[in-house]
This record gives structure tokens, sequence and C-alpha cells, in this order.
């Protein structure tokens, strides 16, 4: 697979992708500092609930790496301020959050600093490992459900570059690739960030799968004249009950492929899948209007006239064929099917 | 209403919105030279299928205003000459040829040059005139499926800009404002050209109606958490069986308001329904990538990764809840009403 990972550890430094240069130009950030990752997660230069949460624990690993005291207390200290650094970043990201406190178990059980070095570093590389090995798996899975010569639907950036690598809805497009099975995609670009266009065109492409961009709006004559497959899909959540939160335009294009027979499958790790949460639970976030209004800087719409943007939409569980885990394929009834498998050891 | 006529006759010379500046400006083109205005429909100075036809017609009234010669030969071979620059402006626009064969119809049987300034001129006139009238009727039908407090949802721009004034898909919403009734709108943008945003909101907030502009992808969300009444969108096309030909994200539109419930109108003159077509005649028509892939110049995907742009879908019989015509609503089952329709005096 052509494609880099999205952050990496090189020789005791990070290296990650600056997705701001994206799709234009293949520039890294290469640092030893870990304010130089916490600023990458702020200015969106990394992104991606797992990237980031993976760029956090291995923020803390440099951290480690750079403390020069031999107090163990002194070196927490400095650990825990680096932590709350971090958490600052992107306060409602989940995974970061996860990820920071699973690193400071390991931090605060040290006896000494250098094996609080040694095992912060080593957690923070296993939790880069588990990602791949996480995405591979869901690939694994996914890959059976396609078949030589299908054409995927997508949308938004459930892909590489939102882990380290393969990504949770694109996994199955590339082991299939590797397995030798020719994929073609379209994804939908995913106003207003067009992340569609901009990330998984870029991702796809350099993986050498066929893509082809649509406007949002395209979901139903494409599905009726160019003929669709399967969907795959991404989610941030999806609740225990079976509906799925994903990116906005997910509900939509389940819509479509019900009408039209095809169908629209959720990738996500058991991580997402949230036992406590159901339906009522669900509060779907509200952004300010001018990310819809302003595109590069200009208005598109009168001065005066507002907007309304929701950046992610709910899928209820009739409209899903099933959810692609590291563990396997939760199918319909879903309540029962996801409780068996985020439990499954 | 406080929105000026898209185009007017105004002492001998024609005076017409110019839309490229809009939304931020509102700007007019005044002229008597029948060039300008057929520069102005190549430019998308001005746009929508019934404004080009009503733009051609008064070019033509211009032509026979400056006629010189007293010889109706020499005059007839200088219309024709205008005529054919005309229709070569936008040669898909099916209105265009129709508003100009009118014209010219009366230009053929005049008797004299002053005869023909005189028909031709009347005729322009009342092409011009009929456009209205057709407008309000649709919206004087329309109006009554709207409710005090109603939440309308729409496309693109079917809206007095695409015509003389009060439009197709928005007549029935400024005859509710002007009968007293609040209604609110919410506009998807209509990507990639975002007339949705540019101009629905335009217009809709000179007329003083509450407007809110979303990504086309958030339609179901929206349905979700917001609640909408009604759709109602505009027609490209009406085939004999049902189907209705418009611009993309209608049908998107359409299933979203068949499983929340809510019903979707199309606003239409019955000159939009073809009786000779059905859904198997229909050509979407493809257009460049380009149009997806460029935004305000730049390019939203890699070089090289293609894009699909289709610029109209097919929304089929069973998800119109009705078509709103000047001669009253074709309700289900549409073949029949809408032949009725079609036919009536």
């Amino acid at each position: 697979m052509g494609i880099p990972r999205t952050i990496e550890w090189v020789d005791g430094r990070v290296r990650l992708i600056n997705q701001l240069k994206l799709p234009h130009e293949l520039e890294y950030v290469v640092t030893d500092d870990y304010r130089r990752v916490a600023e990458a997660i702020r200015r969106m230069e990394i992104r991606g609930a797992p990237a980031i949460g993976v760029a956090a624990a291995l923020a803390l690993a440099l951290a480690a790496q750079k403390l020069e005291t031999e107090s163990l207390d002194e070196a927490l200290r400095l650990m825990e301020a680096a932590a709350s650094e971090l958490k600052a970043t992107r306060p409602t990201a989940v995974n970061l959050f996860w990820a920071i406190e699973r690193v400071m178990a390991v931090a605060r059980s040290a006896t000494d600093v250098e094996e609080l070095r040694r095992n912060v570093t080593n957690e923070a590389l296993r939790i880069w490992r588990e990602d791949i090995e996480c995405n591979r798996r869901i690939g694994e899975h996914g890959e059976r459900l396609l078949e030589d010569g299908d054409t995927v639907i997508t949308v938004c950036n459930a892909g590489s570059l939102a882990t380290v690598y393969y990504g949770t809805a694109t996994a199955p497009i590339y082991v299939a690739k590797e397995r030798g099975k020719q994929v073609n995609v379209i994804v939908m670009e995913t106003r207003p960030y067009l992340q569609g266009a901009r990330l998984t065109a870029f991702e796809l492409k350099m993986a050498g799968v066929p893509v082809r961009v649509i406007t949002d709006n395209q979901i139903g004559i494409i599905a009726m004249r160019e003929g669709v497959d399967i969907a795959i899909v991404g989610a941030d959540r999806v609740t225990r009950d079976g509906y799925v939160v994903n990116k906005i335009g997910t509900y939509p294009l389940a819509l479509v492929a019900k009408e039209h027979g095809f169908p629209l499958y959720v990738a996500a790790p058991t991580s997402t899948i949230d036992l406590k949460s159901s339906i009522d639970d669900v509060v779907i976030e509200r952004r300010p209007s001018d990310e819809v209004l302003l595109i590069f800087g200009r208005r598109i719409a009168p001065e005066g006239v507002d907007a309304i943007y929701y950046a992610f939409d709910i899928t209820p569980p009739k409209l899903v064929a099933g959810v692609i885990t590291e563990k396997g394929i939760a199918y319909p009834p879903l309540p029962r099917s996801l409780r068996r498998l985020a439990r499954a050891g």
C-alpha cells in the first residue's frame, strides 16, 4: 500500500503528515518536542479521533525522553503538566483523553525515572501498534463483503489519515486490493470541510485505488445511474440500540442505499460502541454558521442570512446492514450483536 | 414584496439584474442593444429557463426598435440574424427557442416594418407578462398548502430570480407572506454552483422571509431535529409518467421527506410537463469534472482525481405529493392528473 503512516516514531522523534497541506503537498512535521505535537493537534495538522489519541500518546513519550531530572516526583509533575497541556488541545476528543490516561497510568506506577521513561514509551508505541492491528482486523473482516469489480461509496475520511494506518471504512478496501480484488470508490466531498475530496481521494489515489469525487447531493442519481454495490462508512459513536452517529451525510446515504437495494456497513472499532448510551442520549454538535457560509474565506450567502450546521447525523439501525469491528461483524438485530461483540475478549 | 423584477422593459430599454454580482451587490444591466442582452444570457448574468426565454424575447423587441430600414425583407433578414445570435447563447435551453420562435412568428406575419416593430414588442411584453401571471397563479394554488408557522425546505433557485417575478417553488411562499402567513425557509446550498445560498437566500431575505442555509448533506438530520413541514421544489421537466427531473439533490430530499412524513411538492408551469417523454427518454446532463473540483478557482481534490457531475436528478412519482401548476395542483396518480392539467384550457 503506497500510503505513508499518518504518524510514526522514528529514531526517538515523532513524524506526522501535515494534513493541512493535503491534498496538494505531502509534507511532514518531524519533532522531538511534545509541545510541537500538541500544536499539531490543535492546528489540525493531524485529525481523526484514533490518530490524535496516538499523537497524544507519542507526545507523552517525547516528554518522557526529555526528562532530565532523576527525581521521580519531579518527573511525574512534568509528565502531568504535559498531559494537561495535551488534553487542552481538543477538549471534546474522547480518544485523546483515553490515550493520555492510559499512558499516564503507566507513568504513575513507575518506581524510578528510567522505568517511567521506558514504560511510557513502550505504552505509547503499544497504542500506536494496536491502532494499526485493530484497523487491519476491521479490514480483514470487511474485505469478505467486497467482490472484484465492486463500486463502494463512502463519506468524509474514515481513512488511513484518520488513524495511524488502514483507516476504518477504508480498511476493507485496502485489504481487498492487497488480495487482488479491483474495487472502485465514489467518495462524497463532504461539505463544509471537504474531507472526502481532500483526504479520502488523496489516500485512495496514493494507494492506487480508483476514486471519483461527487458533490454530496448526487448520492441519489449516482445510485440510480452509476451502480453502487455497497456503502461503507465510519462512525463516531454507535449507541447500544444500534443508532450510528457519523459525519453529516451518512443518513441520507443510508436512505438511498435502502431504496436502491445496496447494503450500508459501518466500520468502527468496538471502542466506538457505547453500551451506556441510547439514541435519546445523543446530542448532535451544532457548530458556527460561518463554517458553512464561508468557503476559502468567501461568503456564499448574503450578509445577515444565517446557516444551520449539524456536524453529524444519526442513522437508525434499520438502515444498517452491519457493523464491521476488529472482533467481527455485528449483524442485525444490532442491540444484541453489538453487545456481544463489545464484551467479547 | 421587496424583490425587484429580474428583467423589465423600461422606456424602450431592457433592465436586468446582473446575477453574477449576487448575493453581495444588486447591480443592473440597462441596455437598448439586443447584443448586450445576448451577452448577458451567455455570461449567465441572467439565468433560469423562464427568465432567459423572456430575455431573448425582449432582446428581439430591442432589435425591432432599432430597425432603420423601411424594407420589410431587409427588416426580417436583420431580425432572423438577431434570432440566430440569441439562440446560440445557450444552445440547450428549450425555453429560449420557444420564446424566440413565438416572437419571430409574429415578425414573419407583419405586412410592413412599422407593424413588425409594434407587434414584436407587444409579443415580447406579452411573454414577459404571462410569465408573471403564470407564477402568480402557481403561488395562489400552492399557498393553500402552507400554514402559518410552517417550515419549508427547498433546493437551488426555482425563485423569482429564475423567472421575471415570483418564481415557481418560491411563489407559494411569497403569496403566503402577502396573505399574512409567517413561513420559514430552509434552503439547501446546492453545490457546486450554490444557487440556494447565493440566489434563493438573497431573494427571500429581500422579501422579508426568514431563511437559513444548510449544506446539502444535512437534509436528514434537519428533518429529524429541526422539523420540516413541507418541501417545495422546481422542475426542469416532468415526464408523462410523473418523473421529475430537477436540480441535483431533489431526489435525496424526496427520500428524506417520505421517511419523515412531510410532503414534497413540485411547482412548475404546465409548459414543463412533457407529455411526449417518459422516464426512459430522460438523459441526465453530465458536466465537466472541474465544475465540482474547483471552488472559487481552487482545486479541492488531488491532481489526477476525477469527479462525477450530474447536474440533475430524477424523483419518481411515488415520492411526489403533487405538482403545483398555474392551472391547479396535479395529485397522484400523476400520469392521469398531469395529462388532464396539461391539456386543460
